[in-house]
């Protein structure tokens, strides 16, 4: 009986695995030395964790589940609200700032898209217990710092900066209540994944009155924060939040990477529980969906029945971004086959014993060994040592050959064994 | 509002999650140097997948959902119905043997006990393509390989190893017919977990017949390969499987771990797709259940829609694993705190800015580095610097000090960063 994978979910054959491995185990290097540490939680909660603030967009893509007691739960479709319930149960304890990472796999139960999965992993930061923009601004460097390791230029890619922040508070002074503003931060997210007209209805249908709306779309088409103060007066919250962004883009420069940076008022993220900087990564093309993004979230660890702690982070899945590495020939410069320390061969089956021996030895050592099960003419075997990518062949028997020159060398096998040894 | 997290679950605080790294990445190196290649699927699978030929016990123990389309699915309980899947659907392009290993997130919905949690790690790994005893004795061998590494020792451990095909075919000697031996594996099974009493009881169930369960029982009481010939005549399947047997301790030895292993008929293994030798891995103090176990099954690939292919492997939990090594003091001794390579200090808040300057570059050059954001009294900086394990503390606009020594070093700023950019 046949049976064949969900739809959605992806297998890791070997040097499918080796490219998820090299992807994650940069995503580990960069946040540890940037001075992150790494958490993980469940893949699965209780599915209300997921009802309390996670925007209605989250709450509809979940893979639910009943444990046996019958209690609702859901596997994990994003790992911030984990973060918080875990900060929060260790909150008296834990030493602030908290700089912590996580590659969870996530699940999230959407229509298949291309760099859209059902099934994926997503780096995600966080630094818990500092307001400063300094923090936001290291988020950013510790993404563009991975994301240059991996060979990405500010030629491929572009970090789209804008302030929640300080679009709640120029909603506001056109005439927003605030009880509308999350429900247009969603419409004002969708901009640039519609059609204008497409738009232009949906947003009719969230804001009534026409000159709000003339307001709304002329404060979308400013193009640097310098123009803000053109739009409306600088003063109060605005002021605020403007001098923010301002401060956020000299650390930036100061660590180096603002030539990856760009305001770009029209980011607003989709998700309900934002407060302040927010930012998304593209690709320059433009032709893929985000990298990834994030900014602050100083409500959630309240909300999720903590004390009022700031907090700012990012995701960063692992499916656009590897279309991006596979476009860009990223993987192949730099992604090396696996190669062996030693293959094992035998020239006559009596030798056998003792290839099994050497290849256990050789293992105990720390080196990595094969041999071939089926022994047979040597010549088979060498060709399967050079398959295995052997960078040495002890060949029992005869003679040591040195795969890459193809020179070989007479050894003393007990010699041998008791280098090993120490 | 608080909610917990869901029973039989972990949170992973970075000490854990230090440990949970350990464990696997000890389990990766250990797999990559016995010539094993990584693979994993998807977290989830067609429920029906598990109801092929995964026994009772697993079907029971599975948390289900649905997908969009109601089709029902299983979180996977186990890595062997995917390996199957996903072997089969690749077999004609699979150069063979097939050496690979995986690090699985499971999750069964069992009742929480020590050592036995509704999400766990597993280590997996399999030869497929091999009929010969060789890759069972090879697969015992890179346990063993991993075990000694992380410090146990004969003192400590026991691979209790015995047969199915000398099982069954005792059994069918004694006049079991083959249609009962799955049933009564699963009780043989469960005869060192049950008081004496109560496993006569269920044998009975399951064995009408006095004089044939008077003879299995004698059969459980025979204590080394020799003694077989005692009990019957060695001739056919029986004589083919115990010279298996003999063969695969020869193996062993050559390869240097017959010291942990020791035959044990009672080893007979809960699941109905064993078809070969078996084994489980225990701590000597047998006080917590199987650390892991596996063998050989033959019949699986087939049985998943593709053709028949020998197949032999293991798992190892990290649940019980942990506790061992936990109770033996051995995580204590062998895993040690992370250190920062450098933390930079500012004698002063105007050299604030060139404090993030130069921790940004001291990670773009790779080095893990962190500052302090909120600055303030050097001596403060310095001690958090020493609370971080920094091995080195820069301090801006004074001297450099060696935090291992106490040394202090007076460095030109510009002759240091250039140094960092070559």
């Amino acid at each position: 009986m046949k049976i064949p994978p969900v739809k959605g979910t992806r297998d890791f054959y070997p040097q499918d695995m080796a490219r998820r491995n090299w992807i994650i185990d940069g995503w580990k290097r960069a946040s540890i030395r940037n001075g992150f540490e790494e958490y993980d939680g469940p893949i699965f909660e209780y599915l209300k964790m997921y009802q309390i603030k996670s925007g209605d967009e989250i709450v509809e893509q979940l893979f639910t589940l009943k444990d046996r007691g019958g209690r609702d739960l859901a596997i994990r479709p994003e790992i911030t609200p984990t973060l918080a319930r875990m900060v929060n149960q260790q909150i008296s304890s834990l030493p602030r700032p908290i700089k912590w990472f996580s590659v969870p796999r996530l699940c999230r139960a959407e229509r298949p898209q291309k760099g859209r999965l059902r099934e994926f992993f997503q780096w995600n930061i966080d630094i818990i217990g500092v307001d400063d923009v300094l923090a936001d601004a290291e988020v950013i460097f510790c993404a563009l710092d991975y994301l240059q390791d991996v060979g990405l230029t500010p030629a491929d890619i572009v970090v789209k900066i804008s302030s929640r922040e300080m679009l709640a508070a120029l909603l506001q002074d056109i005439g927003i209540a605030e009880s509308q503003l999350d429900g247009l931060y969603a419409v004002l997210d969708k901009r640039s994944k519609l059609p204008d007209e497409t738009f232009r209805q949906i947003l009719a249908e969230n804001v009534a009155d026409e000159d709000k709306r003339k307001k709304i779309l002329g404060l979308m088409s400013v193009r640097s924060i310098e123009q803000i103060g053109d739009f409306v007066q600088l003063a109060g919250r605005v002021k605020e939040s403007v001098d923010k962004l301002n401060r956020l883009f000299e650390l930036l420069g100061i660590m180096g990477v603002n030539s990856f940076c760009q305001f770009d008022i029209g980011i607003v993220r989709g998700l309900a529980y934002y407060t302040g900087i927010v930012f998304e990564i593209y690709d320059k093309g433009s032709e893929l969906r985000a990298i990834g993004g994030g900014g602050r979230y100083d409500d959630l660890l309240k909300q999720f029945g903590g004390p009022p702690i700031p907090a700012t982070g990012f995701g960063i899945g692992d499916c656009v971004l590897g279309i991006l590495l596979e476009e860009k020939g990223l993987f192949q410069k730099q992604l090396s086959p696996r190669q062996r320390d030693y293959f094992v061969a035998f020239a006559d089956e009596k030798f056998f014993k003792k290839a099994v021996e050497i290849t256990a030895r050789l293992r105990r050592a720390g080196m990595s060994a094969n041999f071939d099960y089926k022994g047979g003419k040597l010549g088979k075997q060498i060709k399967l040592a050079s398959d295995q990518n052997a960078k040495r062949c002890i060949i029992i028997g005869d003679e040591f050959k040195d795969m890459a020159t193809g020179e070989q060398q007479l050894v003393d096998l007990d010699k041998f064994l008791s280098q090993l040894q120490s």
